[in-house]
């Protein structure tokens, strides 16, 4: 029988996961003979043992194709995981074990886990604990140290510049405040990206509590100089400084979670400081979906590759990185220790202001 | 002195606006040798009399823009005006005589009025008391009854399908409800042709009011089938039949407009009734901003020219219009005698419901 | 057992027949309890007996992908069949009676033929025959008289366009005039729409033969008001009109048909009478591939509803047609009789004339 | 009087070049309240003393503009420049020295040079003379040794993707050998990183001369599986090993620059050994105009702030350049050294032919 590989996606899915899928099929079967098999939903998937046969069949036309075709799960953490009990009640549970059993049952070579930090984290637990698993970094919001970019971020750039360009005339025509809402809870690499490829005015990202006072200066200026609309970009986890305007935000968690809440506050916090016509839009899952861009599919592919090779070597708990456009292999450890966060006084972020960005402070 | 007309574009902005003005300036200058003088702001800027001379140099790369070059105006109602007084007080007045003075100082051989049903009925008032005005029927809404489209509606579709598009591998890979809000207050155009191109699986327009029972079946019956993600369009004037589940409308009517408000009420009513995950995407002004189609580009090139030569021919009191891919002239009468609204029993309704789309009733 | 209807797709393939597949299957399925049996390659794997057995799981993600599932055929006249002898020649016979019995073998309620007017033709051959074939019109070419759109023109305009738009700063850049060569043998539907479209400058069509002095003149004109750019789309099939600079057209015909002609020939033309710099690019294969734009996708979902229709009323020997945005339905010798060809005089090529676009003649 | 600095543009025109001026302008004005000298048409311009002052309001909308405002010119080489006498002849000649009075008179505090390696090495050389210039990397190419990504690069790879994304579907129903001729005469980044995100199945490129057997053997093993088509992408300057069918190169050299030649060259060599049919598409000037992505519009809008920086700091002979994520100052003598060719055994070729990718040796 064939030696074989296996692989799960973790988290919330992203443009590129199942071009680092395609890549792992076909560099296991063609060079290797490997089969793989496919975790399904994430560790869910380990617990449940429900897996697919991957071959070279199932990953045609998988390239371009947004999302995960093994899917994701709410139930990420295999070490604190909802079980539910016969009575109904729902439990938090330790399956690591199960899940280890789990893995001796499938003899693997070894298993690729394509995640964030979470997924990351989890998968360094479990090579501690013996199991062979490497990794691929993946998510939208580029915040791992260990790697110059991560799987599905660049597209998420793109989609969110690209709607700035089609709001802008809009912001224009009618002499508008346009506020965008980009993702980025922790990290405003988005933000900030999308917002010097876009030329907005107003970037405002988690890294930089902000002075709604200069928020509103900046527009002023503007009008001043007879330029009567802007376009502010806002990270979902960006934060007024001292949190002098928190008193706007309303409603239950549940709420705020679905259709984000901070360009909504901030609008609430211009429309009470000026006359400006202002708007909102929340981009949210546009920015995760879809087909992936030639960037992210070439990093997926290469990615795949790496993490392949990583288990043909041996290099167990470490993952794939791009270090100035080569892969490399970095340990897990180096992946999760810290997130990457844009450096207030950085290049990018001076590159910014001097383009005339107001970051807020 | 060159003989010269005029142009003003009314109402919110839409893709095509640009280059409807384009035409007019080329076909006035290159055929029959005339300024054109462009009124900022739709009637706003007769009121003030905020002019722009237009010459072909002025509209090189318009074509390709979106929004309008002369801007739009919420003071949109010439007959029913806000007037800000000495003491501050805004009082709401017939400007129309003013108005009329203010044409006839410009002395044009005729006003072509770019605009939905309101600017449209606006421009007929202007004829019957004397004014030389000609229509080009433009709104995303496509719901004017006098053509088979109008400027805006084509672009605003594409949008929509590209962004199901994109969601849809996320709500796959998530196994999730995604319900996303398109513009549409009155007709579901938008919504229903989007829709169909875009293959949703659950269409809420306003011509429907929707039983949220059969809504919750339609996603029953695809997890039935082993499907467990659905994607619903809900343009922003559907209601519930019978208004059952009104009460979930929370919040100030401002609010409301802000982030649209139908989506988020389907979005409470369904997760009242199922342990499905569902997530709202409001898509906004992307709807209605950015870079034409080419259909649009194409249909704002040639009722720019009718519109030109229904001046040259006297037909004031016309609209240029589409019949069956020829552009005819029609009366502004007709173009605003009723609302254009889907036939909830017509071919497009039927064809959706033929593809297995749940309309809601 | 299951009554079965059966679909064919025939000729050069185009976005959007993948949605007619879509839409036959889901309607067949959902509303009549039908079987669906693709046949392979057009008329050939009704030759050839070659069947795909279709299902709504065989069709889902379909609706926004080109080309066609079933495949096409450079064999596609079944009354002049190139058949292989034992010897290894090739003889070309009618292979319709065969056809006819493989046709009766099937069983079907119905075929539904999907083509432009060659394949057309031969559904009413066969009818004719007393075969129960119903049609959907495609063509890119958008050249049938019956309907007022086919199925991949829309998608063929917006791709030139988005193509001119990326050429027009590379010309403008550096003062050249760009040659775009695109689709229309005989019609010249797609060069003059993409050409109002994308404001090209000039514009040449198989139905106007161009006078290169009028087409120079119009550089000329340009460099003359200090532009030194000119955007040029011609049509594969636009001739010069009296044939003066024929001999321009060097090599053999294989080569002409691989790269076009029509875009170099003009080239050299103008090269031989000017200085400016010329480049040309011949869009090709461009027009006919991938996704479908909405349009295309809402015209293929209806145009297939109407198809399955069409053979529950029995009406054979008609094809679905839109007119004025309705789907109806049209005899088949109707949709063939002639092609609809641009009219010279008439009101797209007088728009195209007032925007200054010079057409040649 | 304000102090004030130049730019120029040369070489080919690409997506980004705009971005970078209007980053110089904004940074300029901004931050040191200097104006900006706009050069036209390269090191012409500065023969010709061609100028254009550029403020703010001029680079309004210019981010997401393709070209170069500033334009471009064929008589790039100020060392070896032609010049056209009274009696008509041209003779080359060297007007550096014209061209450092010219600069002397425009007292500028520094030059911004954007090209690839040869307009830097221009700038090199006028730097050894005493000229205070700074130098912007670009070139679609990406192949100066001194940056990680030069402008332009990254567009034109999406570009080639996105056309490939088109072409497949095409290749696929018909069961074809499509070739996509790229840019690429020296260095094959473009055809290599394009392919491996499109997912082709051949690609070949300058560096790695091709063997015509081994690419033939690439098809008839996907046809033995059963699989009818493929993408084969092809880089202008790829050339066969051994020269093997160069004979099939027909035509003057004014031709095969117009239409490309390495695609048409491959088609008849495969034609030549197979039955298989075969289409060729040269994508030319697509890959260097239009709209930048948000990649390069990021990069060119850093780039243009570093170059500022450069000429404040006094750093002239230096370039901005891209160095994991960071803008860093090199030497031009670092950025001119040597071209950056693909490594035919690094890791991206690696990854290539680990996803099955036929490099052709």
């Amino acid at each position: 029988m064939a030696k074989r590989i296996g692989i799960l996606t973790g988290g919330g899915d992203c443009p590129g996961l199942n071009g680092v899928i395609r890549a792992v099929v076909l560099h296991a079967h063609n060079s290797y003979g490997w089969d793989v098999v496919g975790v399904r939903n994430g560790f869910e998937g380990l617990y449940e043992e429900a897996y697919v046969e991957l071959d070279p069949r199932r990953v045609v036309h998988l390239l371009a194709r947004g999302g995960t075709m093994l899917g994701s799960s709410n139930r990420a953490n295999p070490f604190a995981y909802p079980i539910q009990l016969p009575d109904g009640r729902v439990e938090i549970m330790d399956v690591s074990a199960r899940i280890l059993q789990n893995l001796a049952k499938l003899d693997l070579e070894g298993l690729i886990v394509v995640g964030g930090d979470g997924t990351m984290s989890f998968g360094k637990r479990f090579v501690d604990l013996g199991a062979k698993m490497v990794g691929v970094p993946k998510t939208i919001d580029n915040d791992l140290e260990a790697t110059d970019y991560t799987v599905g971020f660049q597209t998420a750039v793109e989609v969110v510049v690209e709607a700035v360009d089609r709001l802008q005339t809009t912001a224009e025509s009618h002499e508008r405040i346009l506020i965008v809402e980009v993702m980025g809870r922790y990290a405003g690499w988005i933000g900030l990206t999308a917002g010097v490829a876009a030329g907005a005015h107003v970037v405002l990202i988690p890294e930089i509590p902000y002075d709604i006072d200069r928020v509103v200066d900046a527009f002023h200026r503007r009008h001043g100089r007879g330029v009567s609309y802007s376009i502010v970009i806002i990270a979902e986890g960006a934060t007024p400084a001292g949190g002098d305007h928190a008193v706007a935000v309303k409603g239950d968690a549940t709420r705020q979670d679905r259709l984000g809440g901070a360009g909504e506050r901030l609008a609430d916090a211009i429309q009470a400081r000026t006359d400006y016509e202002v708007r909102t839009v929340v981009l949210g899952h546009l920015q995760r979906g879809g087909t992936p861009c030639a960037f992210d599919r070439e990093l997926a592919t290469r990615y795949g590759v790496k993490a392949v090779e990583l288990i043909a070597e041996g290099q167990f708990g470490h993952v794939a990185a791009l270090d100035r456009n080569v892969i490399v292999a970095k340990t897990m450890d180096k992946a999760i220790k810290k997130l990457k966060l844009v450096d207030p006084a950085g290049e990018l972020a001076r590159a910014a202001r001097a383009v005339g960005i107001e970051l807020g402070a």
